[in-house]
């Protein structure tokens, strides 16, 4: 057996999200999968850094799979990219040491989410972006991210219940306009389960005055409700996984 | 009657073009002249500057009416983008003089045209380009264009026999990288149908050797079957139009 890392990126648009699922084919992981298995003539299981959202997009995620198929991985990154439908696109893949998993060895993970703040409607990225027409105190959403940099519970950050511990540290919030968007990008060690998600949507309540940025502090170790909403997984980009 | 003139832009991708057909809603004319009709309570005709191919895009098209409607320009536009789908938006709704018409009066046009040359598959602007992996002699493109630029008989460069005159004056054609892309821009008094994309196919032609530059000399005034391929529609902007 040897094991491979493969790089890749997809459109999450039509997608039930990253994991695969026991009713549908239509995730990225039962996609890959499918594709795997039928290119390498065996059956294939991949792990990814993470699962994404249904709706959420990557521009560079990682996986990696074990199999005992010599094809060389050029090929094999060929053969994908050809068999995959066109929302999925592989950059490369590669031999890695029989250890690597990319779920387990992720160190550092970077996402943005992509807001559009334009007065005009967003046409050709409309699938790309969560559109958000109301006025954004960007300086106050500034100022309650720089909250929730460094280590937290972020239990009230976190879409689902668990018994496992809610630590995560982030280590980077940029809040930049590009063009007619506003970009939030998060680095950090971990993300729980919608906890990107759930962080944009209380700093749209920091920036359209609903909240203080300094009430951020009390929402450490606080329950699911206090936090804001969940901003919608279209905008939500998988942009770096560190090992 | 007064004269309205609007500004939009458009996703072709779903659509049979602009023109209005009498077998489906599904054309930019047919939905925005439905919409139209709706909100000002009255039939309404539109002309547009100029028809788009099923599957062209528009980053900015121009169209002209007449209505008795006093509903405010501001508020039309508005509506419109509420009532029309997401693919479709109003950049603005104005008055204008009763002599404008969007088709008769416009001086120039801007087309560009979006070749993706990048060796990575093209995930995100799937839908927006031609996706075109060969190598090209980008400078002999360019000696080619310039051959191209000025007035002459476009004959070999539209897709249908017409009694028309088929001269045209091409002020600029630039090829520019950006990106994994290499965009075509061509600017010019009008086009015949087809026109970009067959330049295009015949630069492309020019790009991978099948064409010498100089040759293109031969085609002024030819038969459509001289001149090269017709470049995929999907790759086609209209990105401004002069008056």
């Amino acid at each position: 057996m040897r094991t491979l890392r493969l790089d890749l990126c997809y459109d999450g648009t039509r997608y039930r999200g990253w994991q695969r699922l026991p009713d549908t084919e239509n995730t990225i992981q039962g996609k890959l999968e499918n594709a795997l298995s039928r290119i390498l003539g065996e059956p294939v299981e991949i792990s990814g850094s993470g699962r994404t959202d249904a709706g959420a997009h990557a521009l560079h995620q990682i996986a990696s799979f074990s199999c005992h198929s010599t094809l060389p991985p050029e090929e094999i990154a060929a053969q994908l990219n050809r068999y995959l439908p066109e929302d999925i696109g592989i950059h490369s893949c590669r031999e890695a040491s029989g250890r690597f998993h990319a779920r387990l060895n992720a160190k550092r993970k970077t996402y943005c989410y992509r807001l559009w703040v334009g007065r005009e409607k967003c046409v050709f990225d409309r699938k790309y972006v969560y559109c958000f027409p109301e006025r954004l105190d960007v300086e106050a959403m500034r100022r309650a991210a720089q909250i929730l940099v460094g280590e937290h519970d972020f239990s009230a950050f976190c879409a689902r219940k668990t018994k496992k511990s809610t630590l995560r540290r982030i280590d980077e919030i940029r809040i930049e306009p590009v063009g007619e968007e506003l970009r939030l990008t998060f680095t950090g060690n971990g993300f729980l389960y919608n906890m990107v998600r759930i962080i944009v949507g209380t700093l749209l309540e920091v920036g359209v005055g609903k909240r203080r940025p300094e009430d951020l502090r009390t929402l450490f170790g606080a329950s699911r409700a206090e936090a804001g909403f969940t901003a919608p997984a279209q905008g939500l980009w998988l942009m770096e996984v560190e090992y």
